[in-house]
């Protein structure tokens, strides 16, 4: 930086790159609001009634600083998952509580290791602190479990992330496969196992959470299923010794008031995700027909989106463009071979509608090799 | 970590500390709550009626992810200030805007200047991301400009913190002496001026914004003046390099939509800071009338709270725990000489008496030397 103080050298050598351009980039670019915002795969069927309740309570105490243990959240988490407080860290969101896993096991050269083409954001926290990043490939498009084994033990990883179900595919391992997959980590290697989209999954996706392992950090979300992204809230489940070294360097008033009334709220309603998670099944099951109907694959989905097989990284780049012209906002896996795919957020049913419509109305006129959209 | 995947060095070398133990604590510890907050500097006058309004209305968008660039508030914010967005930063509170200064400026042995007893979540940070400190007295009870500029040219540090107005003694320096302290700051020198409480001051005190000063990051707050301290919402003013460095490294998901919109619509409503300040100047009054009354001092104070100079460090901490025992939650600065006072939040006419009543009833009953609290 000329005529300024220097940056570290770490800060000063990373590029500058953002984790995803958001919604709302795409909408001042064209100076138009979206029509329909299925890309960031939040809730379209809102949280829970007594959530809404509970924050507009709250604001009546906004002048107040929250608690910074949040205590009773904690609490009432505990009680959820089976588990003391002590396991228990809340954080603006899972993408905090990544910055801040990576920031206590990453230093300068440390190995992570990912799958290809998985969630940003860790990878954004990795480089952040000075870490190395070892990509996995995903294989028949979910995360290859036994190749991220050999891959932090061959590499010497400290750090594994594993997103299960697994976002942009939507696909998932089972409880057993993951269970095998955690005993065979090296006793040095700390799993961040995010699973934002666990109320969406079966029941026999999520493993028993065993706070005994330390190497296992359990990453959970209010931004999903619950319906709060805005609100930013989510927490980690982990050994006490974990979370205690979190404690050393967390933002301790970092999470909003609004955001724990509204996320212990949520948890006493039950009823509504089971509402939301049946709605989404639904919607999932028209996304599927849609596709099908075109002649076109989706992947298996357990999650609140659904990733549509288009054939080739630049049809599904046009459709990408096209759509957004359209005024839909999608995403797309951004690594092979997932970039054949188009991910789409479950919506409600009359936006579902809509989605068709202009889905059916945009594939033909993009049905065609890349060759033709480089000429074009 | 027995049985674990190790820390970061860094890390595991920090001692288990937090930057302040919350009031919620306080109550958790007691089994009661609190029956006058007056430790941590909130507004006690509320924020302003639009952005009370304005956050109920933005809870219906509450499933919705926020903007990470912030840019309706950054474009209002750079209006405000003659910038431009490019300068500035939001953040979830100044708390966190310090975490990431510090993060891009001090690594492994950085050397940090701040005043002995000052805000703490500063040297939280740097310790945590393993800088060293550097701290100078208070000089007559105000941060010694003179010694602060000494320190950071002798001790060759990159960063220096100042709050001005000052936490926790409440005074301050004029914009002519912090441009003079400015000017002598080595060129690769940062300073960290916090303003959380600027909107207290008189109009002579906060120096002309210049972001052509790369060495300059400006601190400001919705949690003070606008009363939205549980919203977590704050942002940074600085040269364009700087604030693109703060893109490369910050959580660009942590803002929640929430304190956005509350923070918008308290911008728009600048009668009700002027509001706010007049009722705080007054209650300032009644706090150092009430000292005058029984034979003691205040320090002069530019912000919402007053600091009574009770005498002796070992008067002020039994004063400390006289009133927490009767509900009463203040808190006293940490280190001499200052810890001879106790920091009282200015509160609504009401809970000012209140606190007037408590006050005196329990003023003579700790007005004993040091040694009677040892053996009482």
């Amino acid at each position: 930086m000329p005529g300024g103080p220097p940056f570290t050298r770490l800060v000063e050598n990373l590029p500058a790159t953002v984790p995803f351009v958001a919604p709302e980039a795409f909408e001042r670019q064209s100076g138009r609001p979206l029509r329909l915002r299925l890309g960031a795969n939040e809730s379209l069927f809102g949280p829970s009634p007594r959530a809404i309740a509970a924050i507009r309570q709250a604001v009546e105490q906004i002048a107040r600083y929250a608690d910074p243990e949040s205590a009773e959240l904690r609490a009432e988490l505990a009680r959820v998952h089976g588990v003391a407080p002590q396991n228990i860290v809340v954080c603006s969101g899972i993408d905090d509580l990544l910055g801040l896993a990576v920031r206590a096991f990453v230093d300068a050269g440390t190995v992570a290791v990912t799958s290809l083409g998985a969630y940003p954001t860790f990878n954004y926290h990795v480089y952040g602190f000075g870490g190395q990043l070892h990509r996995v490939p995903y294989r028949e498009d979910a995360n290859d479990l036994q190749a991220l084994g050999d891959a932090a033990k061959g590499a010497g990883a400290r750090i594994v992330y594993l997103a299960n179900p697994d976002n942009p595919t939507g696909t998932w391992h089972t409880s057993t496969a993951l269970q095998a997959f955690i005993a065979r980590l090296p006793f040095d290697t700390v799993l961040l196992l995010d699973e934002a989209y666990i109320e969406y999954a079966p029941s026999n996706v999520a493993p028993p959470i065993d706070v005994a392992d330390a190497r296992v950090i359990r990453m959970r979300t209010f931004s999903k299923a619950h319906g709060l992204a805005g609100a930013r809230i989510g927490y980690g489940i982990a050994a006490v010794e974990t979370i205690a070294a979190f404690d050393k360097i967390r933002h301790h008033f970092g999470v909003n008031g609004l955001a724990k009334a509204g996320a212990l709220a949520s948890l006493s309603d039950p009823a509504h995700i089971e509402w939301v998670v049946a709605r989404v099944d639904e919607g999932r099951r028209d996304y599927e027909e849609l596709a099908r109907s075109l002649g076109l694959k989706t992947l298996p989905s357990a999650t609140n989106f659904v990733s549509i097989d288009v054939g080739d990284p630049a049809r599904a780049r046009a459709l990408l463009a096209a759509l957004q012209e359209r005024g839909v906002f999608v995403r797309m896996p951004t690594a092979p071979p997932l970039d054949r795919c188009i991910r789409v957020t479950v919506a409600g049913t009359e936006d579902r509608r809509e989605f068709e419509r202009i889905f059916r109305e945009l594939y033909p006129s993009v049905d065609a090799p890349s060759t033709s959209m480089r000429s074009g």
